[in-house]
C-alpha cells in the first residue's frame, strides 16, 4: 500500500484533480484500444492484434492503481460530500477496465476470424464498433467536463447501438443457417458484436455516474436492458 | 446520502461486521439466483424464469446500498489498514452483482430456448452451471471465513470450468453445422455457457481478493485468461 510518493503531502483538491486527469487518461486509453481493435479486424492483422491483447494489462494495472489512490484519498477525506466523487471514480475505473477487456477480446477473436475467408458481416461489426467507440470517447469527455447533459444524451444514444446490434445478430444467424462453413467465424462475430454491445452498456453506466456526480440523485429512470437478442426465438 | 439511521452511531468494528454479513448475504442471493436459473433451464419453466429476471434488481439495489455503506465507513476509517478491507468489499460487491446479472440473463435466455424443442446439450450446460454454482458458494464462504487457502483452491479449480466450457462450445458448433434448425437455440446455449464461464471468472476475482485481504500482497501469479474458445478457428 506504500508508494515512494507517500512522503510528499499534496493538498486534497490537488490530489483529486490529479486523479480525475488519470481516470480520463485511462478512459482515453481504453477508447484507443477499442479503435485499434476495430482496425485490426478490418485489416486482418494478427501481429497488431497480439499487441492490443498485451496492452490490456496496462489498463488493468492502471485501474488497480487508480482504485488504490482513490481509496487513499477517501481515507483523508474529511467531508461527506466527497463520498459521491469517490464512489463515482471507483465505478468509472471499473467500467473503463471492462471496456479495455472487451476491446482486447475483440482483437483476440480477430485472429481466429482470420483463419477463415473474410465475411461480409465484418462491415456491420465495424459500424457497430465505431458507434460504441464514439460513445466511449464522448462519455469520458463528459466525465472530464462534469457535463450531465452530455451524459444524458450519450445514455439515450445507447438504444441506437442496441438496434444495430440486434440487426447484426439476426443477420449472422441467417447467414449461419445458409452456410454451415460460416458457423465458426460467425460465432466469433456474434461474440465480438456482443462485446461491443456490452461496451455500450458500460458507456451508459459511466453516463449515469456522471449524472449522479452532478445531480446527486438518481433522477434518471432505471436503465432498460435493451438487448433484444436474449429473446430471439 | 442520508439514511434514517444516521443518528444511530455504531462502533466502526460493529459496522464493519454488519457490512461483511450483508455482503455474504448478497453473495448467497446471487448463488440462489444462479441455482434457480439452472433449474428453470432444466424444467423449461418460463414463469419461474421471469421471476428470476425480476429478482435481479434486488441484488443490484443491494450492491448500491453496500457500496454506499462501505464508503461511509471509509470516511470514518481512521486507519490506513482499513483501506484493504474497504477496497476488497467494494470489488466483491461489484463481482457479486455481475454474477447476479449473468444468472438473470441465463433465465431470460431459457425462455427463448423454450421456443424450440429441447436440445441434448442442455445437460452439458447444467453440468457447467453446477460447477460454477459450487465455485460461487465456496468463494462467498471463503470470504465470510477470511479463508485464503480455500480461496486459492477455488481459483485453481477455475481451469476445470474452462475445460468444460471449451468442450461444450465445440460440441455446440458441431451440432449447429449438422442441423441448421438448431442454430438459433444453440446460439442461446453458447451465450448461456459463456455467462457461466464469466461467472467462474468473477468467482476467481473474488478468490483473489480474499487472498489479497488476508495476505496483503498479490503473491498469486497473474490470472491466465483461459477461455480457449476465443481462438477456436
Amino acid at each position: 500500500m506504500n508508494t515512494p510518493h507517500d512522503h510528499i503531502v499534496k493538498s486534497y483538491d490537488e490530489e483529486q484533480r490529479r486523479l480525475l486527469a488519470e481516470l480520463v487518461r485511462m478512459g482515453e486509453m481504453a477508447a484507443a484500444q477499442l479503435e485499434a481493435a476495430l482496425d485490426v479486424v478490418a485489416r486482418r492483422d494478427d501481429r497488431a492484434a497480439e499487441r492490443i491483447v498485451a496492452n490490456d494489462e496496462a489498463i488493468d494495472a492502471l485501474e488497480h492503481e487508480v482504485s488504490h489512490d482513490v481509496m487513499k484519498l477517501a481515507l483523508r477525506g474529511p467531508l461527506a460530500r466527497d463520498l459521491r466523487e469517490i464512489l463515482v471514480a471507483l465505478r468509472i475505473a471499473a467500467d473503463v477496465e471492462r471496456i479495455g477487456d472487451y476491446a482486447a477480446n475483440i482483437a483476440k477473436r480477430s485472429m481466429a476470424l482470420n483463419l477463415a475467408p473474410s465475411l461480409p458481416q465484418t462491415r456491420g461489426l465495424d459500424a457497430l464498433g465505431r458507434l460504441a467507440l464514439q460513445q466511449v470517447r464522448d462519455v469520458v469527455a463528459a466525465y472530464g467536463n462534469r457535463d450531465a447533459e452530455a451524459a444524458q444524451r450519450i445514455r439515450a444514444r445507447d438504444a441506437e447501438l442496441d438496434t444495430l446490434y440486434t440487426g447484426l445478430f439476426r443477420e449472422l444467424l441467417t447467414y449461419m443457417m445458409e452456410d454451415a462453413r460460416a458457423i465458426t467465424p460467425c460465432t466469433h462475430l456474434l461474440f465480438m458484436a456482443k462485446n461491443l454491445e456490452r461496451i455500450g452498456d458500460h458507456a451508459t453506466n459511466i453516463a449515469e455516474n456522471v449524472w449522479f456526480l452532478v445531480h446527486g440523485e438518481d433522477l434518471l429512470p432505471p436503465r432498460e436492458k435493451r438487448d433484444a437478442t436474449n429473446t430471439v426465438g
